[in-house]
């Protein structure tokens, strides 16, 4: 079987993670968790040594340098400079249009959080087997808890020895109805982690979107190559419609399948996810830099320099970042990004 | 009758205000309230324009480069340089050993906020008459909530048109008993506000504390001048016993009597108390510094820099100082005091 090509699509600001993610320091170059950060954890656990093919990286000017820092010890990534933000359709399209037709990509985003490396692997090499059998293949995280910020799959037949077909996507639930779904068994969050054949990808683009692969076609065309670096042409980049692979192409083709995922995943999607990534004591807390806690349960105290003295709270997230110091519920975390300081960077 | 001698009690360290309050920038003398310090706020209260005699400010080594500061434009003014801090006792003494018998003084502590001047000018001066006629006098504060923090003073039988003999002194109440004396009416808080004529302290001293009385007397007849300055003898001012004027003298002496001040007194013990004593807004928030409030209700937050953000909380206090961030619920905010950075200074 043809190795797979992992293309990691890195783009976003992640202000829900404001203040320590700025307009200049992106949250994939964080070290959210574990002392690294989420893109480079990305391109770890789609390395060589996992028996990937090196990377094609999707990405904006903004984050370039970041990128090119972070992929420097990773021979034969190749880095796709996107002239402008045009949704996953396009970037997958950039990706798809660079690589041999019968290629497998597995599509991931880099700023995500995987605790569980080797499910990942295991679930990454089930979907590329079904994508080389000319599915398109989903990632379905395991949805334990009644979430509404992710949208869902339910699982229909079964394909293989680990697949099924998708029985139906459904976006992002009320809760009523999430916990309607964990109630029942069988749906899966759609995590954004895809495996398709080159080949396969671009004839169904083509057939549900074909004046996004006409669009991205000119671009790539008309493009040129720096070193590892490829710029598309901006012209035709600019007119192509901004829109999710799922939209795109996932909720339309007849081919859609899923692979099932317990990897202990988590899309940081905000400080109370950044918590519950992070290793926690026995009341729930967990902390980084200097930090004093006082009758304390499951607060996150995260601090670039100041000590940060917490007494008497539960549930609440702290976090100080130079000249900035955010103090939220949990529940009120999903507000950061409409703050002053996150809006007017 | 006589001129009323302001007596300003200023020792303290006030570390349940940490971390505005330091070792090196102690409670009386932070802006606390109103932009002015608590020190200042004090002298200015027991002014030559509300008819007060020049000030006797009685304190420690330590603060005397502040106070010294704050008193540059109250002319006569005097300081006494407490050897060592040997409670409120000794200091009184102090001060009464180095004025007129026939003085009246009025005891004043300088880390308490009185929201309303006309009032305490009111309260003091029948406070100073009562004492020109022997008693010795609390200002008892009207006590509108069962605190425990607080002594009590039972009002007795009236004394003139607007004194009562002090029927019984309570220590620090617990809360139920504190709502007992709230729904029986008739008790104040002990503010440590006094008025006494000189001979009258000095006798009553005398009579419960001769061995205060005699060291506090070697120590002033040892001491020096200085200018503004007087320093008593630090060799017999270390032998006095520490013992506050409430113990030695006000629950022993016959002759106790109390004025009734409502005042929007608060002796500032805490940061709930500092919030309670600025101006807040619609939902209850009370805001120094860059601050931007998103859900909030009851909310302190106090910083020297940095912008604070703060979503979702309800009856919390932030407060920002430097290299410091403390963050605690209002209950919580009585355990300030024993943080590490409190305690460490």
């Amino acid at each position: 079987m043809t190795q797979i090509v992992p293309v990691i699509l890195c783009g976003g600001s992640g202000t829900r993670l404001w203040p320590r993610s700025r307009a200049a320091r992106p949250k994939p170059f964080l070290p959210l968790v574990g002392g690294t950060t989420l893109f480079a954890a990305t391109v770890a656990r789609c390395s060589a040594d996992a028996g990937f093919a090196p990377p094609v990286v999707v990405t904006g000017a903004a984050h370039l340098p970041h990128v090119e820092q972070q992929l420097a010890a990773t021979p034969g990534a190749a880095i796709i400079v996107e002239p402008a933000a045009r949704n996953t359709a396009a970037a997958i399209a950039l990706a798809a249009l660079r690589l041999p037709r019968d290629a497998v990509m597995l599509v991931c985003p880099s700023d995500h959080h995987i605790g569980d490396r080797a499910a990942f692997t295991a679930a990454a090499r089930s979907a590329a087997a079904l994508a080389g059998e000319g599915w398109l293949v989903s990632l379905g995280i395991e949805a334990k808890t009644p979430e509404t910020g992710f949208g869902y799959l339910k699982r229909g037949e079964p394909i293989g020895a680990s697949g099924f077909r998708v029985a139906r996507f459904i976006e992002k639930p009320d809760g009523d109805r999430a916990r309607g779904f964990i109630a029942e068994g069988g749906y899966f969050w759609n995590g954004g982690i895809f495996a398709f054949r080159v080949e396969d990808f671009l004839a169904e683009l083509a057939a549900h979107r074909p004046a996004i692969l006409d669009a991205v076609g000119k671009a790539v065309a008309g493009g040129r190559e720096d070193g590892p670096r490829f710029h598309p042409d901006a012209g035709p980049f600019a007119a192509v419609e901004s829109e999710s692979v799922d939209y795109a192409v996932m909720e339309n083709t007849a081919r859609a399948a899923m692979v099932p995922a317990d990897m202990a995943w988590s899309d940081i999607g905000n400080w109370p996810a950044v918590r519950e990534a992070r290793p926690r004591d026995a009341a729930g807390n967990a902390t980084a830099g200097r930090v004093e806690l006082v009758d304390c349960r499951n607060v996150l105290v995260d601090s670039d320099g100041p000590r940060v003295s917490v007494i008497g709270l539960d549930n609440i997230i702290v976090v100080v970042d130079s000249d900035e110091v955010l103090v939220t519920s949990a529940a009120g975390a999903q507000k950061v990004g409409k703050l002053q300081g996150a809006v007017n960077q």
